[in-house]
C-alpha cells in the first residue's frame, strides 16, 4: 500500500474559504493552517475530527535491568489494568473526548487477564536488553509491526477521523532516545532526559547505556528498520506501523510525546510521504523529541511541560484540532454576515 | 471590596493529591500547576471549570480617524450582530463550550437594535481620539468601569466557574498598545503590531500615533487609572473592572489576547493582588502582549499565532484548563489502582 496523497483541490478550496470568514486574514494563525491541512487529508473543504481513536500499545523492555527507570518494570502491567479500570490519565481523557480507547498488549512481560478493551497480541514478554543484543529478532519485529497495523485498521474500520497512538512501557524513553539518536545522529548525552523522573546520576547512566547500545549496533543502525529492531521496542514498532497504516488509509495521526515521536520518525525514515499525515500534539520535556521536530520540521500544538506518555499529550491537544475544524466549518463569511472586509 | 486571598490549605491538599495520582511526579507539567492554583481559587481540593462565562465588550475608538486599522470603524457594529447571529468565532466557540455568552455595548458608535444576548450599556458613541485628547472624560471612565463590574456580577450570579472577557472595537489594538506602553515604559515602535493586519507603512503610522499620544498625556500616565482614561478605551476599562470584580468574587479569569491583557495589566497596577486570579489563555501575535507577560511574570497556555480577539484565544484554551481539573479530580491514586510508586 502507498501513503495517500493530500487532496490539493480541497486544500485550495479550504484556503479560499478561510479568506472569506469574518475575521482578519490569518487571525486564527495555526488553527487556519491546521484546517487547511486536514481538508487535504480528508478530501473535503470542511474537515471534522469528532471521532477520535486512541490505541495504547504496552510492552516491556529488557534494558530496564540496566537501572534506567525510576519505576519497577511491573508497573507496565499494573498501568495496563489502570487504563482498563478508567483511572489513568488517558482513560479519563478518552472518556471526556468520547474517544474509542483500545489497549493492546504487544509485549508486556506479565500475563494479563482477558478484559474488555484489552487486545492480547503479545509478541514476546518484553524485548531483549538493547545494550547487549538486538531488542527484537526479525520475526518479533515483523510480528510487532503486524500488531500495530491491525490495530490501526480496526480504528479505521470503526470510522475514526483522527488517530492517536499511545504507549506504556517502563524503560521506553531509553529505547525511544536510542532510536532517535540512531536516526538523527544525535548525541545521547545531550538527548537523554529524565523519563519518568530519574535523578541526575541515573540519567547519566541511562545516557551511557544508550551510547553503549549505539556503539554495539554500529553501522546496522543506518537502516531505519534495523534501527527499530535493534534499539526500539515492541510498542514502538507497533506505533510506527500503525502510523503508516493510517497514512495509507487517509486518516490523520496526532503524535504524542517522545516515544510516539520516535516511532513517527522511524516510520517517516521508512516512508517519507507519511509526514503529510502527522500532526504533533505537544512538546514534551524529553530533549530527544526536539531532535525529531527538527528532523521533520514539525511544530507541536501544545507546550505544557508534560512528560507522561500514554497518548495523554495528544489527547489534551484534540480540542485544539476540533476548534480549528469547527471555526473553519461554522464561522460566517463576510457576505453571509454583512460585515465589511478590509480596506 | 477586596480581592480574595487564595485558599492555601486547599492548594496544599491539591499538591498532596497530585503526588498520589498514577503518574510520575510532575509528569503533567503545567496542568498540575493549573489544578493546584484553581484549588486555591475555588477553595476545594478538586476544582472544576465546567461553567464558563464569556462576556464580550464592544466599543468604538476615536483614534481610528488617524488611519490605524485595516478595517472601517463600522465593522465594530457589524461584528456585534455577527456575534449575536452565531457566525463569529467567539459565538461558535461559546456554543461548543456550552458557555454563557453575553455581548455588552459599552460604546459602539452606531445604534444597535435590541436583541437577546445584547446588553445595551452605551456610555458614549466611542472614545475621543487619544492622540489629541483624553479618550474618556472622568465620568465616562467611571461609567465604563461600572458597566464592566455589573457584567462580571451577572456572570458570577449565574454560577460561572471561569470568566473570559472578550472585546470588539476597531482601533483597539492602538489603544491597548498605548496603554501597555504607558504602564510598562515600553517603546511604541517596538511594541506596535499589525492588529487586524495593517501593512508596514500603516503600522509605522500607528506607532507614531501612539508615540504622539504618550507625549501628549505625559506624566499623567504614571497613574494607572489616568492611563486607562487617557489612552484606553471604553471596552478596555469595562474589562479591567470586570476582572477586578471576578477577583473580589473569587472567580478565576482566563485572559485573552493583547486587549484583554492590557486591561488585566491596568487592573493589576490598580490592585496588584488581582494577579492571583488571572490565567493566561494564549500568546497572541501582538508584541505588546509580551510586555504584559514580562511585567506580570505570566505564562500563556497556548501559542498558536492567533490575533483575533473577541475572547477567542482564551476560549480555545478552556479545554486545557478543563483537562487539568479533570485529570486532577478523576485520576486514580497509586493506592486505589494498586500501582507501584517510584523507587
Amino acid at each position: 500500500m502507498k501513503i495517500r496523497t493530500l487532496d490539493r483541490a480541497a486544500m485550495e478550496a479550504a484556503e479560499l474559504r478561510q479568506a472569506q470568514l469574518t475575521k482578519p486574514s490569518g487571525a486564527l494563525g495555526e488553527l487556519e493552517r491546521l484546517a487547511i491541512r486536514l481538508a487535504g487529508m480528508q478530501g473535503r473543504v470542511c474537515p471534522q475530527v469528532e471521532r477520535v481513536a486512541i490505541t495504547v500499545f504496552a510492552a516491556d523492555h529488557g534494558v530496564t535491568v540496566e537501572g534506567v527507570s525510576a519505576f519497577p518494570a511491573e508497573v507496565t502491567a499494573q498501568m495496563v489494568l489502570n487504563f482498563l479500570n478508567g483511572g489513568a490519565a488517558i482513560s479519563l481523557l478518552a472518556r471526556h473526548l468520547r474517544a474509542r480507547l483500545e489497549v493492546v498488549d504487544v509485549g508486556v512481560a506479565a500475563e494479563l487477564p482477558a478484559r474488555p478493551g484489552l487486545v492480547s497480541a503479545k509478541v514476546a514478554p518484553g524485548t531483549a536488553n538493547l545494550a547487549r543484543a538486538p531488542a527484537m529478532t526479525p520475526e518479533q519485529l515483523a510480528d510487532a509491526l503486524a500488531v500495530g497495523r491491525a490495530a490501526a485498521e480496526r480504528a479505521v474500520a470503526d470510522g475514526c477521523e483522527l488517530f492517536i497512538g499511545g504507549e506504556m512501557g517502563i524503560g521506553n524513553t531509553t529505547a525511544a532516545t536510542a532510536l532517535i539518536c540512531a536516526l538523527t545522529g544525535g548525541d545521547p548525552h545531550a538527548l537523554t532526559g529524565a523519563g519518568t523522573g530519574v535523578d541526575d546520576a541515573t540519567r547519566a547512566r541511562k545516557a551511557e547505556v544508550i551510547a553503549r547500545a549505539l556503539a554495539l549496533h554500529g553501522a546496522a543502525l543506518a537502516n531505519p528498520s534495523e534501527a527499530l529492531r535493534r534499539v526500539g521496542g515492541l510498542e514502538i514498532a507497533a506505533l510506527a506501523e500503525a502510523f503508516l497504516a493510517c497514512g495509507e488509509a487517509g486518516v490523520p495521526v496526532l503524535v504524542d510525546g517522545v516515544i510516539a515521536s520516535a516511532a513517527a520518525l522511524a516510520a517517516c525514515r521508512m516512508v517519507p510521504e507519511l509526514s503529510d499525515w502527522l500532526l504533533w500534539g505537544h512538546r514534551s520535556q524529553e530533549p530527544a523529541q526536539q531532535a525529531v521536530f527538527e528532523a521533520l520540521g514539525a511544530r507541536p500544538l501544545l507546550d505544557l511541560d508534560m512528560r507522561l506518555g500514554e497518548g495523554s499529550g495528544a489527547a489534551v491537544a484534540v480540542p485544539i484540532v476540533q476548534a480549528a475544524c469547527r471555526l473553519h466549518g461554522e464561522m460566517a463569511t463576510f457576505a453571509e454576515a454583512g460585515v465589511s472586509d478590509a480596506h
